[in-house]
């Protein structure tokens, strides 16, 4: 509730995003909390804030817990801050209780997890996971100005970007706590859940063009009525979501779409849908993908649009590691708690981590599915019970020399 | 082409609208081209320029001749201008050739025909006609200025509009020379239409309400899809307006559509469309207004939304005076023209003074229909006809005791 004050004033529900001003003073607030935890802070090149926890053996690998801090615009409290805030809290358990992990414990605030205006998420993790690439950084946002020019303008180096590469062999695995973002936990009546994996998510800009004409005065067999292609566009994603076999947690969604000239007696003359298809099966986002592509290829035709589909990013699912969801469902029995497996439809800084090590995630309910919203809520019994299976699940991953 | 020079130096296509600074300019420039016409000018409190040429028995009715000289955003060079300066062209005509009519002749710039800022299209038609209401004066912009506001602030004074009232037993008759804005001349291969009435025209604001969700995490069943909804709208209005009778001329569009939050990852929460029905038959238009309502029902409770219809105008169709009609049939034929008897699909500020005396249109060809947008043309040939028939349609006009 805190970190929650760190908003933008005149903006509805909770909004720091990444680059905003919100955002860089929250940064010092979280920054002071680690350093309270006992742990010693850094800011590495990209902007993530590190806090590390030397372990009774320096040459054993690192377990990494983290999240981020940064929120959607007209988001809400938990998104993120409760792996964060959570994993500061297991390093002060830790020192608390007079223990010492063998491991070095690395707690990671990861910069703006969330699309930021540049169109790109997870800055951070994909920064450590070598994942942040020249074309990243240097996509415009809509006033031309360059990623990497936002970067600098923040203090963060990208100069310097290899210094703050996280590398494989130096690390045990990593661990994030999250909020599910959906409703299957407080369904099965479940408050803790082990996820089996990172859905991929492919993404669309689709621009359909007809020809802007008088309202009033273009026959309707004489229009090429962008908007209308671009409704059945928005329906067919709908459909072709629709279809999955048994068990299947495949979605896809329009969840932008703008219309031009739009001026309510203007025949529109060009629309732009967003699209995006996201399941744990890469087979069925493949699927989707190449069915999207026949079916608005068919619909362009039959109304003599232009329609073109470009896939902007196309990110295959990522499975957590066995041995991870193994010690988080041991440490779970230990805690007597029973647990829920399910996939996780959001992408996470998790996914980018992945790519260096072994990887699982703890979920925690949220109310009604509610999530990117001002009514994003979970119980503080619940968060705490989190953060208890995170501390569980990091002591028990500590005891083993592989995961 | 001189006229379509006052534009808005930044934009697309040729921007003169309504209150802005190239719009107030170029009337500067039409009224010095009216006093070049020997025409005394006057503007009047709403803000029309009135040109008037004495007649030879002052105590006739006047013939009045207008049309419009600003522009919808990124519009054309010939919607409206070729009304106001082919009735500038007539007035000289007369004066130069010597002649004199019996009836004086008014000669009228009509303030903002295009829908402004306020939603509110034919401002000085309006006035003039005394349906400019107080409801119209208050109403705001996105930034809560009111039209009354904006008006005072350009000069007009709205408060003594009563003074710029047109007296219809002062009126002998309204004419104005339109571009078609649709094809039908061009594809009949003639040059000069007769305008048989004027569409209504119903307006909705339709507001679809769902519910914002995580795209990633809301399972496809358990969403409420604004922006999926809508698109059965504006699917739903096409069909609407595709379903007419023999020879029906009615059409329906949705020209504008707004999603909220309109993030590619979030479900829409709500999107709004601009939805209008148009057609010269009084019963089809009302019978789409109708059915929409029925069939947005059955969606909103087939798809657990919100649905919203705010009708936001209803002008019913307007005929053209008998009188008028068959004396430019009469002038066509004296210039050897043949002629095409055609609606129109548009409104004009013509429907509005037709509250006050017989009212008709003549039409000249757009190329390819295109209207609204830079490539709005008329080959010169034929606005020099359409003068033509203008000033033959007035000087018969002009021998009538009655019309």
């Amino acid at each position: 509730m805190e970190l929650a004050e760190f908003r933008e004033p005149d903006q509805p529900g909770f909004t720091r995003r990444t680059f905003s001003e919100p955002y860089q003073r929250s940064r010092a607030w979280v920054k002071e909390l680690m350093e309270a935890a006992g742990l010693q802070v850094r800011t590495d090149p990209t902007g993530n804030l590190i806090g590390e926890l030397q372990g009774e053996a320096p040459e054993l690998s690192q377990i990494a817990v983290g999240s981020h801090t940064d929120t959607v615009a007209g988001g809400g409290r938990f998104d993120g801050m409760v792996g964060v805030i959570g994993a500061i809290e297991v390093a002060r358990l830790i020192r608390q209780g007079g223990q010492r992990l063998r491991h070095p414990l690395l707690v990671a605030d990861f910069l703006g997890e969330e699309p930021n205006r540049f169109g790109l998420s997870c800055l951070g993790s994909r920064a450590v996971a070598g994942q942040l690439s020249q074309g990243h950084l240097l996509r415009p946002d809509e006033s031309g100005e360059t990623l990497i020019s936002a970067l600098l303008e923040r203090g963060s180096r990208p100069a310097d970007l290899s210094e703050g590469l996280w590398q494989p062999e130096r690390l045990h695995c990593y661990l994030e706590l999250h909020i599910e973002q959906g409703s299957r936990l407080q369904r099965a009546g479940i408050a803790l859940g082990v996820v089996t994996a990172i859905a991929g998510i492919h993404r669309a800009v689709i621009t359909v063009s007809g020809r802007p004409d008088h309202a009033g005065t273009t026959a309707m067999n004489e229009r090429r009525d962008a908007l209308a292609g671009a409704a059945e566009v928005v329906l067919l994603v709908e459909r072709l979501a629709r279809e999955q076999g048994e068990g299947g947690s495949g979605v896809g969604t329009v969840g932008r779409l703008e219309v031009s000239p739009g001026a309510s007696n203007v025949v529109p003359g060009e629309a732009r849908a967003w699209a995006e298809f996201r399941s744990i099966e890469p087979a069925w986002v493949q699927d989707r993908h190449l069915a999207l592509e026949a079916v608005v290829a068919e619909l362009a035709a039959r109304r003599d649009l232009g329609v073109s589909i470009d896939w902007v990013s196309a990110e295959p699912p990522v499975a957590c590691s066995e041995g991870v969801r193994q010690a988080i469902q041991e440490a779970l029995e230990g805690l007597g708690q029973p647990s829920l497996e399910l996939p996780s439809g959001a992408s996470h800084d998790a996914a980018h981590v992945a790519h260096l090590c072994p990887m699982g995630m703890i979920f925690i309910p949220s109310r009604d599915g509610r999530s990117h919203c001002p009514e994003e809520w979970t119980e503080p019994e619940e968060v705490a019970l989190g953060v208890a299976a995170l501390l569980a699940t990091v002591l028990r991953l500590d005891r083993r020399d592989t995961v």
